[in-house]
């Protein structure tokens, strides 16, 4: 199902703009179920065609969202209003505000002065060095919900500093020396610092959308409570066994906590903005946190983020404006949100799920759910990018679970983790994937085989210890 | 009310900012009437102060709109819900479309050479100079929303190039020569054109939804209807009169063609992407025309639109991204037009209409709407730009109107339409009022003085022909 990114030639242009169409089409006349309206199957086969094109990208996501949502009104298989109703979604506007946010942890340079700050501490040794972007990382996801910023932006032009400063280069036989080894630790601690909130990863609405439209609430404080004590157990453990499946020639790096310091020194001390950024962030962090106490809702939160940045001039409303990645992922992700409620609403995935909940007649929830979470995550070999994925197989699989008699918040919250941890198998399963693997320090091979192991990894740090501490935190 | 664009002083920075709270803490806190609940006396003391937060720019319109939404929404002005259902709006979004369809006649180029293959056919003359830009202006104008574009990026580097060429300076004693009516010419060409259809000027939607909220419904073909008889005889008599009153000193051109003609030489044929944008533009007229016969709404057409120019990639993904004004304009139009609508579901524009009516006790209709239109028109001495006049005025004026028995569409349209003629006045009424008076062509009493003079005949022209064909088509 993924195409090179590359391939513009007449013909796999036309593949790819003919392949959706085809399958919409031939979803769209086949007979639809009785129990189906015909509305509801017109959606799915919009839908599916939709997801296939976002696949095969024949147009940029949003392009194809807009697409999509112009063959809805069209066919009047959803009302006008029906249709606009996804970009006024809390959840979304949530996730569009910690972009703007985000720009500001970026702009004032706060970023890479917390990761200097964790190197000058931690990087006496390289797996001290892994564990300084670890760190960072994890400070900076709940409120960078672009993984591709947060990777992009601010780690990897540090861990590609580091690696050229120790001598290792891509593709000169010195990669191992360092350089491998901090680019795939980077790329691990990514998908698991953006399992661990719901403004860490921009597709993450999308899963508690179809959570609540099956009747599951995740705020931000659940969702950050469960992650919380599998997430730090992944970010802890997957450094040191990539440590040993993959380790580094070079294993003390003594100049780069000097490094660190010096380029701390050049920075000088912290600036208004980025005293007013880290303010912000306590605040929202806050808000977010207790928001179910207060009666603050994470959109209101994030609002007032926004609005103090921007009083304080820490952001202009060009930096607003500019800010392409939040508009896109407005576009397309409203698309999307508003795609799958109506599926549900109009009955679609519950017809579903009836349909395929046979399949495990006789069988526990136990092994029921634990084949789907399986199937669910290694589908992920044939998707590049969360997004489509989550859109086409969460909503399914969430109600199949719950079918089979699966703890619904359980569910819900393992296929959430699950799509943000299955990235790591690929090279261009996740947005900051191929920026890591284009870097040149590891080969296909070895991105391949590790990231399996990895994923086993993760998949027993989460089911295991996540499953005790959400056996005690009540989750289940 | 209005301030001058520079003063960044820390006093004038915290009157800026001060003047709005304070008022709005004011309102909030004076005792409201018994007939209009707390909530929605909340909502006019925000309302209040974000207007004239965007009267007094502390901070961009659309920041004053993010600040405006996050008040409402932490002091449960509104619920979250509600707050957001603005950007979900039908009428935003075809504004929005609009705006990035529109860059596709700029980035094509096809908007320079509709201008010069009009100026080939009458620049003869300068009066027929003058003309040719109102012609061009008139074709772009459905589907060019922001008339800072339309004026600022198709017409006036035309109108520019034309003055050099006839060695036309500003400051230099040849601004008489031809410049300085080419410049007048083309600014009250402008305000006509924006007058005369839904989509020819960002704030038009506003008034659109006020109405609606009246229970008025104006559609794209409604107002295109109603407007097109006084239009016209805008476009026709207002550059005569000009002529007239401001005479070039140049008046025959015979270069002017030649120019043309040697530009369109330059450009060719119509290329592939001009070819795509004129069949997209006719099918969205056609649609919008004829969008109530068809059951289309204008957002749909607007977005059949859009798909077509993304599908044959005229636009890009990335324009659509980078259209910084689209989305300037998707945040402020939305917040406004969310606060409008609720100011008026709960009940405080019918309160204030209720006792204001009793001031027209007595007096027929049409003296009192005259006088009711007439204030609504000339208050604009008072605003800088259409969106705070509009939000301000144009739902409580509507609902006097109303309440003294005014036929409803009559009133709606007229002050609509008042809503785009009414910033001839000053060289700050509207976004390309500093563009123009700041090209230097024309100083500042003559500025006044002929936009006054301008506003007289408009309002002539609108209210009697437009008058006896709005009577014809059943209007009123």
């Amino acid at each position: 199902m993924t195409m090179p990114h590359d391939s513009r030639s007449p013909l796999a242009i036309c593949t790819r703009f003919g392949i959706p169409i085809a399958v919409g089409l031939l979803v769209w006349f086949l007979p639809s179920p009785a129990e189906v309206s015909t509305d509801a199957w017109h959606l799915l086969a919009i839908f599916v065609a939709t997801i296939i094109a976002i696949v095969l990208e024949p147009l940029p996501m949003g392009a194809v969202a807009v697409c999509g949502i112009a063959v809805v009104t069209l066919t009047r298989t959803l009302s006008l209003n029906d249709t606009l109703s996804g970009f006024s979604h809390p959840v979304i506007w949530l996730v569009v505000m910690a972009f703007f946010i985000s720009r500001g942890i970026i702009k004032t340079g706060l970023g890479a002065r917390i990761a200097y700050t964790f190197m000058r501490l931690l990087g006496r040794r390289t797996i001290g060095l892994g564990y300084s972007m670890i760190a960072t990382d994890l400070v900076l996801a709940p409120a960078i919900p672009s993984i591709t910023a947060r990777a992009g932006a601010v780690i990897y032009p540090i861990v590609k500093s580091v690696a050229q400063a120790f001598g290792s280069r891509p593709t000169d036989g010195t990669e191992r020396h360092i350089g491998a080894y901090l680019i795939l630790n980077s790329f691990y601690g990514v998908l698991v610092t953006s399992a661990m909130f719901l403004t860490a990863m921009a597709a993450n609405p999308l899963s508690v959308q179809m959570a609540a439209d099956a009747g599951i609430e995740i705020t931000w404080g659940r969702w950050a409570l469960a992650a919380l004590v599998p997430g730090l157990a992944s970010l802890i453990i997957v450094p040191f066994a990539l440590y040993r499946l993959f380790p580094p020639t070079i294993k003390d790096t003594p100049r780069a906590p000097e490094m660190a310091a010096k380029r701390l020194a050049e920075m000088g001390p912290l600036e208004r903005g980025e005293k007013v950024m880290i303010a912000t962030f306590a605040l929202l962090l806050l808000l977010w946190i207790f928001g179910r106490q207060l009666h603050v809702h994470s959109a209101v939160a994030a609002l007032v983020g926004l609005t103090i940045l921007l009083l304080t001039r820490v952001l202009t409303w060009e930096d607003i404006l500019k800010e392409r990645a939040a508009w896109d992922t407005f576009i397309w992700l409203s698309t999307l949100v508003m795609m799958a409620t109506y599926l549900s609403k109009l009955g679609l995935v519950g017809w579903f799920s009836g349909e395929m909940s046979g399949l495990f007649a006789g069988v526990g929830w136990m092994p029921a759910f634990l084949s789907l979470a399986l199937i669910y995550f290694y589908c992920h070999y044939f998707f590049a990018g969360n997004t489509a994925h989550i859109s086409s197989m969460y909503a399914a699989f969430l109600a199949v679970a719950l079918a089979v008699g699966t703890p619904p918040l359980l569910a819900a919250l393992v296929l959430a983790f699950f799509s943000n941890l299955f990235s790591s198998m690929t090279h261009y399963g996740t947005g900051p994937a191929p920026v890591y693997y284009g870097a040149g320090y590891v080969r296909l091979k070895d991105w391949w085989r590790i990231g399996f192991v990895v994923s086993l990894i993760n998949i027993v740090i989460w089911l295991g210890i996540g499953g005790l501490w959400w056996k005690a935190i009540g989750v289940w």
